[in-house]
């Protein structure tokens, strides 16, 4: 690790010889593959933009120019090259770097990331401000072409191309996405992969009108002219781009030329690069989708950690299951087959499985119209990003009242991947859709049962909402609405979902402190059925309410309001507070928010 | 009126003699400007889709086929054509035929509609139905150019391409959306529109190809391979579509053939057809912009009949007079200039005012870039639209605390547009976005002085929530958290914004009953401070909270959460319940919810 460990600065990059860039480039490589197979982490995306990463920095600073990195789970070597190597050793966890940008962490991170298919938006409000303000930086943003499926995209390069703002678009085209990519765009990114006829006439354009910088005024009246008579066009033309590429991302003279050529152009340009999601590392390079976001595992056999059962897997076979007796069910995810646990489904059902690409809205959109046609449409969707699919809950599902089932995945908090993937608003905004049914599964049992009557029982919009990961100790199954789980006269702990782990061993500890508890654990929160925690608070005088979810609209918000003016009583709301919520492990965060066993049993002493 | 009072079925409609159809057309325009001039409604975008939406009665079946409309507010010709003349009398108000399509008003409605781009998503869901479960019916969305603009329609066509699921977009292009079009795809069929070659080769094909049967199963391949040697590629090619156009979009004949020949093509067919909006009525042909949504008018000379001063206009002067002073102010709106009351701004400072077209997540998001950079970025979107971007508020907005200032217009009932329009689930998803700070003027000037806190006080994400329409009664300026409008003893009366005026005139009722009530305006409901209204209610003891939102995440629910545990004290909430109301006047749907001033009276006799 001789090259990198010298450099500190964005100069020390810029007066790197190329001919050592290689070398730096093999030892991030390593350096990647070796931190991550300790800490876990995004691993492809990483490798696949070494030389990207690096060409960029060599041709913008990243303190003073706008580097937006979209979804952002690609920026580790961009953190490396800006002085948080020694932040790798706690990557993802409590206190160490963060797997995204953070603007918090680093002047060099221009922006927040974590959601797909802002970054062109963003930059483009950027490169407006710039201009608007008379300031000297240049912006770009860097998308690929998974994020690119997104309509969010769409509307930023359609407003960016005519915009006229000097700004640059790095499309990352690694033909992939998380999955294979799905759509029309994915069609046309491998046709103009394809075309050497129209990369040997860049090459040439590059070469020659590209060199001679008196011809860059007169630019746009020859690309328009060429491209008319020449080349066929593509949607980012179409869009108002100056399109170039492809790219080899792998070259990083050629990216630099590009790049540089890119910036100096002073229009909306659009730089399309060809990447290898996992290079340098032959097992990433070989399944790609399973080195995506991974836990630890042995660099040499690239042999993963094991983890436990999750509800994701069971949610799929429990979908199997139920597709195999009623033909009316389809299955949908926004780009997420394997995290939601959809595989073994869509091997098994190809025709009624739809990967729409990172495109929740149009998921929802479509279940509507699936739902109203007769068909059962299950759209398996983390919670974090089905925000993006709000107004469409309300205005095609909820205002006909259709039956599509929600599978919100990810409820929550997620752990490692911190504040902007965290599932902690949908209780919220899911309680504000008319008509909708939210279930909330607290062991695998449970998850198979409510999944079975959210298909089957319910005839409106339903959501059953479970966590990353698998169940507690808790193992049993009440399909109710509401469960006394232990009876008790002193204070009343009610929680919903995998948190009965936390309030159960609360009950517990405050057992040997000589309190007896009364838990209540909720099994549907919307419509919200109080009379039970009613009658219990009554008995008990004193509430606990233990949530992973922000404040605003949560279940303990909702139940005050249930018992409000009818008596004095005593009470403590736990949960997350605003919901902002950084990385860490799960235990440590809920622990941090007092949402754990031993904050629960604090409060209700509390109260005595 | 002849030939339209003998159209009661499809089949009349498809044995009409084509030389009637021109008849048959203007009878439909002078019904449908006599109508309008009365009730007010969507004119000019009714008036361009006459031919088209005989064509496609003609072509398909309404009660069988699922003809899907994109926003939905050029839909009346279908009414008229599916048995809805004799409602046309209360168009858009109460126990009328409404201005959009609605399934329980009629088979011939397949959808839901009023927010726009999203027909491509929830047809390509019908046809995927259709096909799932063997069914024999055709799909068919019809969207405007305007709601092109958005990313779900661009989700929906990169997903609907790539399907091969047989179903047609016909793309009504009049080049105008509600204001002037912006954006790369306005470029983009501004380019389709003049190119006459491929108009003439695509007769011809049309013409020969198109004629001969057997040729349709290799029809694809030939598409290419003529693509590939003849034709510029165009965006929906791109996207998997077959494209065809443009179409006169009032040649009859014209239209059926092509909407013929695409829905045999069992493929995805994208019809670009060219309308005119305002046809047939020179006043709306020469201001289509002024027509679109227009109130009662004198249809001889084209007068639209006097409304009052509105929220929105002062909010526009407000802010040219903030930015005359303050030069990082920025204005965007998503394809509401005029409506928004921005078109002063706009006017005045044209390099600091952005258009972005139906696209409120890019609006947002854009707006987060900018906000990030110095400027102070102004989106004033209508509340039921900025549904569309909640997670852009969360995720670009609020995690890194942005200065954005939202003109959150529109806010509660709207009246006429009905459920897809009424904006009453603000309150809701803005409260539970992190350090959202929310303020409610109930007067001009009480919007103005909040307008300027928000511009230039605020340092985080704000928005201010105003009504469609003016001011009440009430003209007084508090801009403050909380005020104690008027004192009393027996019942606490709350509310904000505009509801203040049914509020004061219920404790005026109330005087005259022998009860005094203590009226509280909020000034700001995020955060919310409740200690004002906690004081009041342990005096009086009874509570009253009206409100013109849905119920949950109420400000209602809010106010008892905190008076939760406290004492005994009696409370009635006056909302919306759901959230789901119909279209009808304001002040008749506030009656019908029981919150105008009669209704708050009531309920707090029954308090007593």
């Amino acid at each position: 690790m001789h090259i990198l460990d010298d450099i500190n600065t964005n100069s020390d990059l810029r007066e790197l010889p190329e001919e050592r860039l290689p070398q730096l480039c093999s030892e991030i490589r390593d350096f990647l593959i070796d931190t991550i197979s300790r800490t876990g982490g995004h691993l492809a995306s990483n490798l696949g933009v070494v030389e990207l990463t690096v060409a960029l920095h060599r041709v913008y600073d990243p303190m003073r120019d706008r580097i937006v990195f979209d979804v952002g789970h690609q920026c580790y070597t961009h953190k490396l090259l800006t002085g948080r190597k020694y932040g790798f050793g706690k990557l993802r966890k409590s206190g160490g770097v963060s797997g995204f940008p953070k603007p918090g962490e680093s002047a060099a991170d221009p922006f927040i990331a974590g959601h797909a298919s802002d970054s062109v938006s963003v930059a483009l409000g950027m490169a407006r401000a710039r201009t608007r303000l008379g300031a000297d930086y240049d912006v770009v943003a860097v998308i690929g072409d998974g994020a690119l499926t997104g309509g969010l995209a769409y509307e930023g390069l359609s407003n960016a191309g005519q915009s006229g703002e000097p700004m640059v678009v790095i499309l990352n085209d690694n033909a992939m996405s998380i999955a294979g990519n799905v759509g029309g765009m994915a069609k046309l990114l491998s046709r103009m992969r394809v075309k050497p006829g129209y990369i040997g006439f860049k090459r040439w354009y590059r070469a020659t009108v590209g060199r001679v910088k008196p011809l860059y005024s007169a630019l746009h009246r020859v690309k328009e002219f060429v491209k008319d008579a020449l080349l066929p066009g593509n949607m980012f033309d179409d869009l108002g781009f100056y399109y170039l590429g492809p790219v080899d991302g792998h070259d990083i003279q050629a990216l630099e030329s590009a790049i540089s050529w890119a910036r100096d152009m002073r229009v909306p340009v659009l730089v399309h690069v060809l990447t290898q999601k996992g290079r340098g590392y032959p097992f990433a390079e070989l399944h790609p989708e399973k080195y995506h976001g991974v836990g630890p595992f042995d660099p040499q056999t690239g042999v993963v950690k094991g983890s436990g059962r999750t509800f994701s897997e069971v949610m799929g076979e429990t979908l199997c299951r139920l597709a195999e007796v009623d033909e009316r069910i389809v299955a949908l995810t926004a780009a997420m087959e394997e995290g939601t646990g959809l595989s073994q489904f869509a091997g098994k059902f190809p025709h009624r499985f739809f990967d729409t690409g990172i495109a929740e809205g149009h998921t929802v959109s479509m279940a509507a119209g699936m739902a109203k046609q007769g068909l059962v449409p299950v759209a398996a969707i983390y919670s974090s990003f089905l925000q993006r699919a709000y107004d469409m809950l309300i205005h095609d599902v909820s205002l006909l009242r259709l039956h599509v089932v929600l599978a919100v995945d990810r409820a929550g908090l997620v752990g490692e991947d911190g504040e902007t993937h965290h599932g902690v608003f949908d209780v919220a905004y899911l309680s504000t859709v008319p008509g909708m049914a939210l279930w909330c599964p607290a062991s695998f049992t449970e998850l198979r049962e409510m999944f079975h009557w959210a298909v089957s029982g319910e005839t409106g919009p339903v959501a059953v909402r479970y966590p990353r990961g698998g169940e507690g100790e808790y193992r049993e199954s009440h399909v109710e609405i509401a469960t006394v789980l232990r009876e008790g006269s002193d204070v009343t702990l009610v929680a919903y979902g995998t948190m009965i782990n936390e309030v159960l061993a609360a009950a517990g500890q405050l057992e040997r402190r000589g309190v007896s508890a009364e838990v209540i654990k909720l099994g549907r929160i919307c419509p919200l059925e109080p009379a039970p925690v009613l009658a219990s608070l009554a008995k008990t005088g004193r509430l606990v309410v233990a949530e992973e979810v922000c404040r605003a609209g949560s279940v303990g918000t909702r139940l005050l309001a249930e018992a409000a003016g009818k008596a004095a009583f005593a009470y403590r709301l736990l949960d997350l507070g605003t919901g902002i919520v950084q990385q860490g492990s799960t235990q440590e965060l809920r622990a941090a928010a007092g949402i754990d066993a031993r904050g629960i049993a604090e409060a209700a002493m509390e109260l005595m």
